[in-house]
């Protein structure tokens, strides 16, 4: 059977169509999409759900004179494949293949690359203004937001600035009622009764002058050609309100649609799963944290729980089913978590504030001021930090222990397993006199037997877990693993001491000035920028004990790394055990 | 004449009072902040605009059992008076004396320390949700919020969890149209139309699930008690819309709402402001950066310029006089502000974003993963850098190095005085292959012949201010001359270089040999924390180099600096002139 879409290169061939042919594209773009990603992997719901929304927008816009940003990305494949990549999108989230995100260097139709939540209506206006100040006044700029991230304040300051432009942008609400998980918070609650119709028309996005129209079915096709048409002719901001369905034209997406956000391999026919065995694997490291807290919060009453819109991907989840009343999903919304848990703290709350290390980054500021400066026992646990695969540059979580190490008060903790991951977690919630942020990578382990009674941690104190001779080196955090198989697949490491620092700050001073005096040379290892980072921290200590010793740092250079799987980049690096054994024996050669 | 006022040290003593004696009170704080703002400086106009919600809160409510937060906190003047705090307001803003800003170790009655904006809706209702857990059923949470503030998108974002919840939250809106300028944006559009009654009542914070009362007038103090009386009683989540007027009851003050928002010292009857002759002093930073904006920007079309809320403070006001269709107040919007000029970037725009470093951690994530990972170039023009002096720890500029220093493509510049700033300025609008941040410090240069023609400056050159033999000090920005008078000061200056470094990234390597290879002892003097920031850069580049030389760092410790002059937090921070004088003194001994 011949099929329109082998035809379909470009946006240009897809105008040639005739509006009839739609449905039919819509349906080959799905099974294409289904199809690689049911063995390549990748986000899947999201992108089924726009399919017709993809084609409406590169069918009746000029793109890309026209400038389209799509919000986070996860629903862009459809795009891609329409935009001169459906011969490599196969190769989709792999290294040197095409980006899981739009991103500016891979396609002029990606006019802004994103990751994060809620930045695609600010960069749409940035480019609707630059329009009008080069005084073209038929390029159109169109930002297609979910349900989910629009609830997010930086998606509310765009609009509130938008409303009183006279800019030529139109925001697309993709409403699925879904992010990752179910969307939450009151502005979904608002949007539900805007679909059943029990909500009045002068409405939240009106209150913010733009013209509103909607809600429309996002998946008739010819209805969204149609409104798109109209609102082409509109030239104030307009405001278009679409209703989908994530994981549309798959039923077992449709149905587990937090499961197939990204759901693995699968059947493309069936949509099953391709099952994995995980039984003889150790934990991940974000089950390790929430099994944990459950354990913990059954015990102590006052801790409570607090995730951004990840209760799946940190694991909260556990303690929302178990004690839903102390587990709080507050939606993409890090600055208010954040702050939300300084305002519990002040009362004697244990709040354990979630956060994916990346995304620590939009609650910088109140990391500082809201909970360091008034020295509040928050505990924050950063999931996904170091690199983190195959989500690339925007999602890596390699700053954090540059961007918190400066800020006064904070204790900064990274465990090198699922053990030490527990045992901090218990430490902290015994009261400690200061914030702590502990921070794990995303995956697995190292350790089958990893639920072992918990022991407290002292504050500041690293741990030698292999004597040595010549070198010492130091590393922080899970990367050290890479260090303790190096050492065990090596011959010359008598040679070779490691010690797991365990604390990027306080530092432990006195095992540092041992070492310092012990060995000529340091190598530090961390899965983080070294500018700045935790080898910095040990140079810092070097210059100011006025310690001569060499020092090698390892961790991420001065670059943005983009995505492969972890290993491909550690590699890339120079933090794999490749790179360490050859570095550790150029030292000793 | 007897005052009721003189007999109200906390709000116990003020709930003694019958209802009708309420108004008197209010003209007699009125008159306390008149009279020492008048004399001791400080933030007038918005404690003078929330004088009598501020009797009618302490009046109705429990206070401190009941939690009341300030949002940002300059107008909680008032509020420290009538709470123990009546005979140490004279010391406001001295070092040593109260802070400025409502502070957790202050006073009881201080629930949440706050300074940058939108924060009080999170903590308020962290607060809330913990009394829930805890049981107590009896205790009020209020948060008081601008209508700058509540624009921001963090305020959003609590506003939209806490009307899915069943907490006693009381949010006030202050609303007086203002922020330190006026506000701004779609929101105070539609606020302005709910006060003319053009706008339905079914309104956007019902929307969000508030039960909105309101708007009422704000300084009928007897509306305002009966109506919190009334809020008191309602369980949910619930909305108080108050007007008032900036500067009441002084008339200058309401006339002349920006200037009298910390108009310095005044006369107390006429509101007269005490003259100042700046004729013969250097011109402040930002105006600087104010007037030359507007000159480069009569040149280069392209140039456009943005300021979350600050027009006034960043003199970026003279280039929206000017040339107002190019330069943009986006309200209380830093994230948005960033990710804006991102946007308007990628269509060949020149966007100078001018944000306030301590409120650029507010637009962290945006720079890094808008701006620096697609490698826009967005100059960034960070004003208040460094010490700020009184306004204290909420807004010291003092990590901006090390959290911007690990950012790849970004250059990080300080200029050492005014000219640099203008030929930064100049160099980078002339077109730069990567983003820059240019800091500077709030206050004078000092150069009065500061408007020189422009000359171009190399990306990544230090320079060599003073030869010498035996010291290398490295200075970054500003903070460089006192250095310099240092050395025209002392007798040993022929034993000691100075280097203005300019560049923290890239580093001037080159000339860092040269001096490492010249110099034993090396001395960096910076303005912002010592962790992670420009010392540490050298520290990292001579472990990397593996150089031995000694390092002493000068910079800000690792703890809170709170308010003060400006030299007297350098003195303490061991940056003044003394202090870098003896510790030359203890190295050349």
């Amino acid at each position: 059977m011949n099929k329109l879409l082998s035809d379909i290169n470009s946006p240009i061939d897809l105008r040639k169509l005739s509006k009839e042919d739609l449905p039919k594209i819509a349906q080959e773009l799905r099974e294409f999409i289904i199809d690689i990603v049911a063995t390549k992997e990748g986000h899947l719901g999201a992108s089924l759900g726009v399919v017709e929304l993809t084609i409406a927008l590169h069918y009746v816009f000029n793109t890309p004179k026209d400038l389209l940003v799509w919000d986070v990305g996860h629903q862009a494949y459809g795009h891609k494949i329409l935009t001169e990549r459906k011969d490599v999108f196969h190769t989709n989230r792999r290294r040197n293949g095409i980006s899981g995100f739009p991103k500016r260097d891979e396609s002029e139709y990606d006019t802004f690359g994103v990751g994060h939540s809620s930045t695609a209506i600010s960069a749409a206006l940035g480019m609707a203004i630059a329009s009008k100040l080069q005084k073209n006044f038929t390029k159109q700029h169109i930002a297609v937001v979910g349900d989910a991230s629009i609830a997010s304040g930086m998606a509310f300051e765009a609009m509130n600035h938008a409303g009183v432009t006279d800019t030529n942008i139109l925001v697309i609400l993709n409403d699925n009622a879904i992010g990752i998980d179910p969307s939450v918070g009151a502005l979904k609650m608002y949007l539900t009764n805007v679909k059943k119709g029990t909500q009045k028309q002068d409405n939240i996005f009106e209150a913010l002058n733009f013209e509103y129209s909607g809600p429309i079915d996002g998946h008739d096709i010819f209805a969204v050609v149609a409104e798109l048409e109209r609102l082409k002719t509109v030239k104030s901001p307009k405001f278009l309100h679409v209703i989908t369905t994530k994981g549309k034209g798959l039923k077992q997406a449709e149905d587990n649609q937090v499961t197939y956000h990204a759901p693995g391999k699968f059947d493309k026919v069936t949509g099953e799963l391709t099952p994995k065995d995980t039984t003889h694997l150790p934990p991940k490291f974000q089950d390790v944290f929430g099994y944990t807290i459950v354990e913990l919060a059954k015990e102590n009453e006052k801790i409570v729980g607090i995730t951004p819109a990840m209760p799946t991907g940190s694991s909260l989840k556990y303690m929302m089913e178990e004690i839903p009343e102390r587990a709080f999903d507050v939606g993409i919304a890090e600055q208010h978590a954040v702050t939300l848990a300084a305002g519990m703290a002040t009362q004697g709350l244990i709040p354990f504030c979630n956060v994916y290390s990346t995304f620590l980054q939009r609650a910088y500021d109140q990391v500082i001021h809201d909970v360091a400066l008034q020295n509040l026992p928050v505990i924050f646990c950063l999931d996904r930090a170091g690199l983190v695969g195959e989500d690339g540059a925007t999602h890596h979580g390699v700053f954090d222990l540059a961007y918190l190490r400066c800020i006064p008060n904070l204790i900064i903790f990274a465990p090198l397993d699922e053990v030490a991951l527990r045992n901090i977690m218990y430490t902290a919630q015994l009261g400690l006199k200061h914030p702590i942020a502990i921070r794990y990578p995303r995956g697995r382990g190292v350790l089958l037997d990893w639920k072992q009674p918990f022991q407290k941690i002292e504050i500041g104190k690293g741990n030698c877990i292999q004597e040595g001779t010549e070198i010492a080196v130091l590393s922080i955090g899970a990367i050290g693993t890479i260090m303790i198989d190096v050492l065990q697949e090596t011959t010359f490491s008598t040679k070779v001491a490691q010690y797991d620092m365990q604390f990027v700050k306080p530092l432990d001073e006195p095992l540092l000035h041992e070492i310092f005096e012990k060995f000529d040379t340091i190598v530090t290892l961390e899965d983080g920028v070294i500018k700045g980072g935790f080898g910095s921290a040990i140079s810092e200590f070097a210059s100011q004990h006025n310690y001569s010793n060499r020092i090698h740092f390892c961790g991420i250079p001065d670059r943005f790394i983009e995505h492969g799987t972890v290993e491909e980049l550690h590699s890339a690096c120079g933090i794999s055990k490749n790179a360490m054994k050859e570095l550790l024996i150029s030292i000793l050669r």
